[in-house]
């Protein structure tokens, strides 16, 4: 039998900085009654250039801090950590852990007709080849792309989401992959949404899959099948940063579509 | 009476990441005779989009780690440091702690003819005043414009340093100084030294000042007054990471002009 206080626990969602606030968002739309918890860690953002061994004790020390939050599950809203972290922290944790690279490749499988699907991200996430090991596994006939962007998480955050630039860039990053049979692209970093157009305009006719929606939806699953969904509530949400607040506070509309309630600042494993 | 022990103690040159490589190479070049050991905090770069207050904790964590080393002066081969922490770390430590930002403005200040002086720099450099405040202590007259450029160091590590994207952006970021009066140009972050040339298309005539050299200088008259230079020996040269090596072995050359000895990893404040 299932405590209500169990039930009405948050969920803790976190991403090295910003971008995992497009993935928050979609989630806190799916799943309105629940009580949620951000995690930002601005003070190592990004985590994009940096090793597996790093990001994996950056992710397992705000794991370790959201279970002192007391939260019935976690999301790991980045995808860097998703790729590099998620395998080993796994085990270590009673809880359920859900990343955002299984919902996109689950919806880019689903997407894909020509079986030759794209992917792209941070180094980190790219070097893994965590992407193309899980589509293979799931679908062995499809042939995998991917390409690193490290311009587009500056570019995104310098708010040149539909400059020249940008198009020129990802017109550089990405126009080899025109005209041939590649018809569904992963965009596998949580900035990248809000490049969409641009990329759009690039590879006209491409299936972009932002796996925000589709974590969402995994974490609905999960839950209800674990009957940890509350229901009947308005649920609340709090925001942490490592860094000072402020510069969350100042970009956060942009990913969060709304203002954001109070931030405060934690220390981390440190 | 200085002991020779005192003589011949290394000399700490720290960076958030890479950049300050293009001061440690300088510094090699002009005390041949010094043991140098660079810090790149390659976990937590970078620095520039971060608080004075977070920036200030790991410039002192690196200090701190130095220290244990037994180095007998410190340069924050960092503007982002020099700015926010370096006023602040000062007091705290007995040893010769040197920034680039003082030597770069003694530069400009010598180089000005028309006494307007632009600065370019990092958000958090170019947020603190601190340029701008230190140009015109030294000379009431000056003019001083800045402008926050974030998207250069993503472009030189990227190795776009001459792409014509890198091109466009320069002119996007500081063509609207062109054909005024200013005429010299700090270029305050160790990275942008590597766009010197792009930089002086779009600002034909300006003179760019790159205190990598000034901060050498700097260095060895701040080591003669005190009676510490090194002599008549060949120094030799460590490097620590606080993310695994491998990145920074990569890219070193870029930056330092030659290949790197063995780079160690080590782990600051936590």
């Amino acid at each position: 039998m299932i405590e209500k206080s169990e039930l009405h626990a948050p969920i803790g969602i976190f991403d090295s900085g910003l971008g995992g606030l497009t993935v928050f968002r979609e989630i806190e739309r799916v799943l309105p009654a629940e009580d949620l918890i951000y995690v930002g860690d601005t003070a190592r953002v990004p985590y994009g250039v940096k090793s597996a061994e790093t990001v994996t004790r950056y992710a397992q020390e705000i794991c370790d801090f959201l279970l002192g939050q007391g939260v019935k599950a976690i999301v790991i809203a980045c995808n860097t950590a998703s790729a590099l972290a998620l395998a080993s922290l796994r085990p270590r944790y009673a809880l359920p852990l859900l990343g955002v690279l299984e919902p996109g490749v689950a919806s880019a499988i689903a997407a894909t007709r020509s079986h030759k699907i794209g992917v792209i991200g941070t180094e980190g996430t790219i070097k893994s080849g965590a992407y193309a090991q899980a589509i293979q596994q799931r679908l062995p006939s499809a042939q995998v792309v991917s390409r690193a962007c490290p311009l587009f998480v500056p570019l995104v955050e310098e708010g040149w989401g539909h400059h020249e630039v940008t198009r020129r860039v990802a017109e550089i990053y990405l126009g080899e992959w025109k005209n041939n049979s590649l018809d569904t692209l992963i965009l596998g970093c949580t900035h990248y949404p809000l490049l969409k157009e641009t990329i759009a305009e690039v590879l006209p006719g491409v299936t972009l899959v932002d796996s925000a929606q589709e974590t969402a939806q995994a974490l609905r699953a999960l839950l209800a099948e674990r009957n940890l969904l509350a229901a009947g509530r308005k649920g609340r949400s709090r925001y942490y940063t490592t860094d000072v607040p402020q510069k969350l506070t100042e970009l956060a509309a942009r990913f969060l579509g709304h203002e954001m309630a109070k931030v405060e600042q934690t220390r981390l494993g440190e």
